[in-house]
């Protein structure tokens, strides 16, 4: 086998000039969206005032395997892209594993993660399209920064509406976002309707995303030059992600590896989906086989103790009904520390490849475990990684243990999605042992599942 | 011309094999050190109780022009070397300038700077010398977080001592710092008799770099386990940055490229003395003449208002003395967000250079226009830059202007030597316009100097 460095940069013009749409290759599709006016499957035009054209044209799209990347955002990809896959030669040490570990690395940029391959698509097409400005909303705060950023280069204003305890906890998320010349507001706010009665339910409402992403749509309606962006869980956003996927593959290949385990966080599913789809296009038409896990935290276990039904994509319930895994969307996370897989749902073209066994396995971990992961990490190999990414460094390290007991010398690849420089308190939490682990009861999922939508005629799988 | 991608990587074999000793190439060397208790030059010998012996060795090293990196070393590299080369072609953009900025970009790794190429380095020898344990100071966080790492990397233990104005003002720092397993104090503090003596004299002391380095030093030669480690000013440090500029030398050759002006921000010299080194050879040795620029703050004007004499290193007054440009031991810099400026001293080799009028020029700069700069550099180039690096990105900008009024297409490299993801309480301040410049009075900077130690037959140069 050739050497193999501990960082594989690929060149600029190995960026993927296209992205993958993993619908394409699927057999089945998840079900249409449900307009909740009408109770009948949405149009296009039913998300136009919503989302930007182009987005709503990707988001339908189920035939074209490829789609072209703009131009304009190649020369914004070509800022921070490719970025590294890195092999963890010091953690198998560690761990003394027999195991190959890579981890793909999106936090080499300021908005700290992966966000940014899909904020600087959705703001590009909006500019095309004349807006003048976007609204958004944030959980960790990872995404609103990302898109933030995008808007400072696409020249686009842009309002983010962010989850008020994270707004607390993380007061330089704040700072950065501005830092790019967005407003900020947190959520549950005196600015949309939605968050004026959430305010008189519950005036300490420490928000969720559900909640925000009800406000951002609400403000975004009201304006013929203002679009919502939404950073997670719909098929334009892993349409976007696919680079992840595509830039691993080929960094792979030209050391001669391709991975038998795949291994991604999974909140609302674009890091999952993003990391996923080029090996899944493999799954999918039969030429490999890799063994695909999502991660979510024990807090909020949509894909394993979820159900697979129609649901809100917000709180608000002013969405779209999704065909998708869902805790059902009055469900509120406990407040851990990975702000950005608080989510109630999940992608459902993730929740459709999951249902139909084709992503082979959804696991859920606890915080602390978690935070353990994080910190091993940390000291082997040089990078603090993001709470959410975590889960995934956990199951990779659990995967690569296993393979010390069978001796096994798997591959194994992971999605380092981000970095925690904005998660410090929750470090400090967890060195001072004060760190807890949250596990909803059986009572606590059937309450907020009993209250899921009813969409006349749908029968479930 | 060739087309030049955004960011140059070089291949993992690309990294250097060895260090570039700058010292053997200057015709005339700084005087030597001078021990206080004798107030005779410095043997080596004095410096082994504080530093490990190789550290020692490299410290007096003025014939050896490369100095080989050891394999442990060099595998450390690997993990977040070579660092890209960047061509800020939005920032170009911006400015409407006809120059070609490039900045190479140290800041992709936890320590957020290049510091962590000395780091491990010094590590690395006191592990190989059979040490138990590290004693260091840090200003802004970044040394005492790179510190850490590779602490953590080569298994021995670390006291910190933060400056305590700085331990307040960013308390996730601590929390990194003890993620890699590290201890961190708060200085001056009671661990140390020069901290107690400073707590009597002034309970309410924010601290300064120079009393932080006594403490650590205090700390260190009490134990016959442990060393003494400084992340910037000494000759043996300069000599492990001298990575930075090694490898964008050979970034510029595979673009046809050399820079007219080489741009570095310089507190204690060892990032500017990094970047230019492999430059500086070629201006020493003839062959090229690039224009120097060490960018300082006007609140510590160390270059531009200091004066070129002995003086002690750190403000205990237990150092050597040093020939170089200082304020005095003394001075008290005001309380500006770049932590990592803030000292009254420059390296003794960085000072000989711009002496003998090698560094071609000094330039200070107020923190508002620093800040105005790091902005705009945020907005275009898609990466937050550390307070202290953003004042090399302001006089670079300001030459790249220059260039768009005389129309010259210049080209300019600066070292973005870290990011700012622990300085966002400096860029609230400046977002609500509530940052202050400080300017030095003549009469304080006499003050400070007027206390300068006389080291005996001495004359000033």
């Amino acid at each position: 086998m050739k050497h193999i460095p501990y960082r594989i940069h690929l060149s600029e013009n190995e960026i993927p000039r296209q992205w993958y749409n993993v619908r394409a290759d699927m057999k089945e599709q998840h079900a249409p969206y449900i307009n909740p006016a009408t109770m009948k499957p949405a149009e296009p035009q039913d998300l136009l005032p919503v989302f930007s054209q182009e987005v709503c044209m990707q988001e339908m799209n189920i035939t074209d395997r490829f789609i072209d990347i703009p131009d304009e955002i190649m020369e914004y990809y070509k800022m921070y892209r490719p970025s590294p896959l890195c092999r963890a030669y010091n953690l198998e040490k560690a761990l003394g594993t027999p195991a190959r570990i890579y981890y793909k690395f999106e936090g080499n940029n300021t908005s700290g993660s992966h966000k940014l391959n899909t904020a600087a698509a959705q703001a590009y097409y909006a500019k095309k399209q004349g807006m003048k400005s976007l609204t958004t909303e944030t959980g960790a705060g990872q995404w609103g920064t990302a898109l933030a950023m995008a808007c400072a280069h696409f020249d686009l204003d842009l309002t983010v509406f962010m989850v008020k305890i994270s707004f607390e906890q993380k007061p330089y998320r704040k700072a950065v976002i501005e830092t790019f010349g967005a407003d900020i507001i947190p959520s549950p706010s005196n600015t949309t309707e939605i968050g004026r009665k959430m305010l008189a339910d519950d005036p300490d409402s420490t928000g969720s995303l559900g909640t925000a992403i009800s406000e951002a749509i609400e403000l975004a309606v009201k304006s013929k030059d203002c679009r919502y962006t939404l950073g997670s869980v719909l098929n334009h956003v892993l349409l976007h992600q696919s680079v992840i996927g595509l830039e691993s593959k080929l960094a792979m290949e030209k050391i001669d590896e391709y991975p038998d385990i795949v291994i991604g966080c999974a909140g609302g599913g674009s890091n999952m989906g993003g990391l996923m789809g080029a090996f899944m296009s493999d799954k999918l038409l039969g030429k490999k086989n890799p063994y695909f896990i999502a991660v979510e935290p024990s807090s909020c276990p949509t894909m394993t103790r979820g159900k697979y039904t129609y649901d809100f994509c917000d709180t608000g319930r002013i969405t779209p009904l999704a065909e998708m895994y869902t805790l059902g969307c009055d469900f509120k996370p406990s407040a851990i520390h990975a702000g950005g897989l608080r989510y109630h749902g999940m992608s459902p073209t993730l929740s459709k490849l999951y249902h139909d066994g084709y992503l082979d396995e959804a696991r859920a971990v606890g915080q602390k475990s978690v935070f353990e992961a994080a910190t091993l990490f940390s000291k082997t190999e040089t990078i603090l990684p993001a709470p959410e990414s975590s889960h995934a460094i956990r199951a990779a390290i659990d995967e690569a243990l296993k393979c010390k007991e069978t001796g096994e010398a798997k591959t194994i690849l992971f999605g380092l999605s981000g970095t925690g420089y904005f998660d410090m308190s929750a470090y400090m939490q967890y060195q001072k042992d004060e760190m807890v682990d949250y596990i909803p009861t059986d009572e606590d999922l059937a309450r907020s599942i009993s209250k899921l939508p009813k969409v006349p005629g749908y029968v479930e799988k």
